[in-house]
């Protein structure tokens, strides 16, 4: 340490959820306090923590062997938005008492770092706007991807970009369940229950499992890359949990793998922003992330592709993210210079309320599974279908089965307007009434 | 555009160099003119431009339709260096021109964006130094994998972390030719032909093949992630110049790629700081990056391994980076935030001097391919050769050939102290004295 640390000025921290990533966070923050002096030429000392069980809290910090200065305890947040401190750290996640507590300290004039995604995604407009005119950073980085410094590169790393489009897994639970389905041949809810078991996956999984967690993010992102606002409540958001292990065993065949996709495009006629399953040809970059890991790749008319990948969630992952956010905020309280990046990247006064498409707009290509009786006259029908919609079939994939009254046809289309599609579908569905038509989109990108 | 643009306040850049990446600049700040408008809420415009062909640099520019502002061209760099300009952009490359004019302009209080690694990884002291003392910037996203934020994500992504590591494909020439030499079975020699004729390659290809040009930027970025002064000149750097077409076949065979890597570790006994040919396996994410593309894996202790990739070289990818720093300057100096983030990531007095390892006291695996006569006694010899120096076996591969005069043995060993493997070699050089031993190292990371 060639620093001397005693004539430091020193920034005192609120923390507010002392779950697993505020664990991570106060260790270390504490555990790296040197190195991050170095860096900072600050030392950022938590002074204030609030977590509803005050007396496990206590000895949670007692026993943190490298934290030196004990910050102190409330079991009431709002008193840490009220303390003497010069960020609030929220770390308690959704979009009650969260929201509550920041406002309070908002209007405190005290700066916020928030790994909040779903208060950002359904809340942000309205926290930017009461941050704006309190003349305070509201920073999020920690809120997409874990420790991976997404929202950096999307609001500064790629800033002479026209963004065209971004595709990410950045949903580790989702993630960490396909790549168990593909690579040990289960089935969706038996992986879902080993999730559960080793942390994983949620008692209640929904807002993994149903891609709401994936929706938030995917939301986020597609703001700060395309100068929107964010627009989380017009995203077309469809879950993991109909996928089956036949349509990954299928998809293996055929040469793709299925990964749970946030999609953002910036196409002429809108934006595209949809979560959903998606094929992904084998020897993609992004085929080939798997386990609970995340990575968002995204492209620029300038930049071309590129890709940001590690770990998605997880306590010190998730903190490193945190504690950037707050090195940043450091950096512009010591420089006065707290209107130096906008939120979402772009001025807040240059903003395009862009309209985001309805999924039937859209253009991509399909996987078709279809559960039919075999019967002469079947696969006519199906081909006619689609080819009264236009729509060109690249594949097609049937084998011979033993249990020769159903079986399984795959289809996978040439690119086509999802509509098309849905119309193709419907006129099978009246014309030979399938058991089951299992349409999932196919990306190149 | 929601911003009135008549009102902006407008940067003034001076561009020296007008090559590719020159070109791709101009081109990228003229097209994306309102966007990045939008985002940094500045008019940013180069309003000088030198380069040796003034005709031919007027012709470039007045063919170009969306410069609208025509720069003033200059023959002499100097000139742009004393005139009216706010930020110097140099992109000349190498250590003569560039270093004066990027002094004058400094001595000018012009800040400077470059691309120029050779020049910051030899003379980076004195420059930052100089800037420091004129209270300008100097930022160089654009000297490491093109239009990849990885000096960003290793100055403030990352500033949570003890960095342990980082290793890096930064040099695309060399990746293509090991990627074409793997997949097409080829000859070093007749890859490099390929590559020049594509331009992958220049006709002096000695900076990219020798790994000079890699050790440059990975001199660059272990400064950033460990708080060290830049110490290219005590990196071992070995090139791919002896990587035979058989040792990608073998390498293959045993699970493995071969790439040029940069490596920089942190290490308790002091840094390692080398840039050679190094087997991965094959399912690592590293050994997947193929052609002219550009990774770089960093390993901090919250964050865990993250990974960077995109691009590395190419003339609007590196314009991408050009301008995201000129964006970053820009913000700097509307906000009078100069000393914001330092230029190496730890402040200037926080760097410490941490000695770098000399190559043989690092601990590796290895990959030894040994071209020897077939007589009874040679593997006994040589593997007690290893055993002397306590060096375990993982793996031998010796096939049965028909040229019976001559065999080649590989061995890949357990973790050994490179010291020690060389005694072993140079052991079996004097007992058996073969034809080759071929050493390359193995990396787990």
């Amino acid at each position: 340490m060639l620093l001397d640390t005693h004539d430091l000025k020193t920034i005192k921290v609120g923390l507010v959820g002392l779950g697993t990533v505020g664990k991570g966070t106060l260790e270390v923050l504490c555990r790296n306090q040197a190195e991050i002096i170095r860096r900072a030429g600050v030392k950022i000392v938590v002074t204030h923590i609030a977590s509803r069980d005050v007396q496990k809290t206590q000895s949670i910090i007692d026993n943190m062997q490298s934290c030196v200065q004990k910050p102190k305890v409330h079991a009431n947040a709002i008193e840490v938005a009220n303390a003497d401190i010069d960020v609030l750290v929220e770390l308690i996640g959704g979009c009650t008492i969260a929201k509550d507590v920041i406002f309070q300290a908002i209007k405190n004039q005290k700066h916020i770092v928030t790994a909040n995604k779903a208060l950002i995604a359904n809340h942000g407009k309205e926290i930017f706007e009461l941050a704006a005119k309190n003349n305070v950073l509201v920073v999020f980085e920690a809120a997409v991807a874990g420790g991976v410094p997404i929202i950096k590169a999307l609001r500064e790393g790629l800033s002479a970009n026209h963004i065209h489009w971004l595709a990410g897994i950045v949903n580790g639970t989702t993630n960490f369940i396909l790549s168990e389905m593909d690579q040990k041949g289960l089935n969706f809810e038996d992986v879902l229950k080993e999730a559960q078991a080793l942390g994983y996956a949620e008692s209640d999984p929904t807002f993994d499992i149903e891609g709401i967690d994936a929706g938030h993010k995917t939301s986020i992102m597609a703001s700060l890359a395309f100068g929107i606002p964010i627009q989380f409540d017009k995203a077309y958001i469809e879950g993991i949990t109909k996928i089956q292990s036949c349509d990954m065993a299928y998809a293996n065949e055929l040469g793709y793998k299925i990964k749970l996709l946030g999609i953002a495009k910036n196409s002429s006629n809108g934006i595209e922003l949809r979560i959903h399953p998606a094929l992904l040809p084998k020897e993609h970059i992004l085929a080939n992330v798997n386990g609970a890991m995340n990575a968002v790749m995204v492209s620029g008319d300038a930049v071309g592709q590129t890709l940001y990948y590690g770990k998605g969630a997880g306590s010190e992952p998730t903190a490193s993210a945190v504690i950037a956010d707050l090195v940043d905020v450091v950096r512009d309280i010591n420089n006065h210079s707290l209107g130096r990046v906008p939120p979402l990247a772009f001025q807040n006064d240059a903003l395009i309320n862009t309209p985001v498409l309805d999924i039937s707009e859209i253009n991509t290509r399909y996987y078709l599974r279809l559960k039919v009786a075999d019967k002469a006259g079947t696969m006519a029908i199906i081909t006619s279908a689609l080819a009264q919609q236009n729509i060109s079939i690249r594949a097609v994939l049937q084998k011979e089965q033993q249990n020769k009254s159903q079986i399984d046809i795959i289809i996978l289309t040439d690119i086509a307007k999802e509509n098309d599609v849905n119309n193709a579908v419907e006129y099978i569905n009246q014309k030979i009434n399938p058991q089951d038509i299992v349409k999932i989109r196919l990306e190149l990108l």
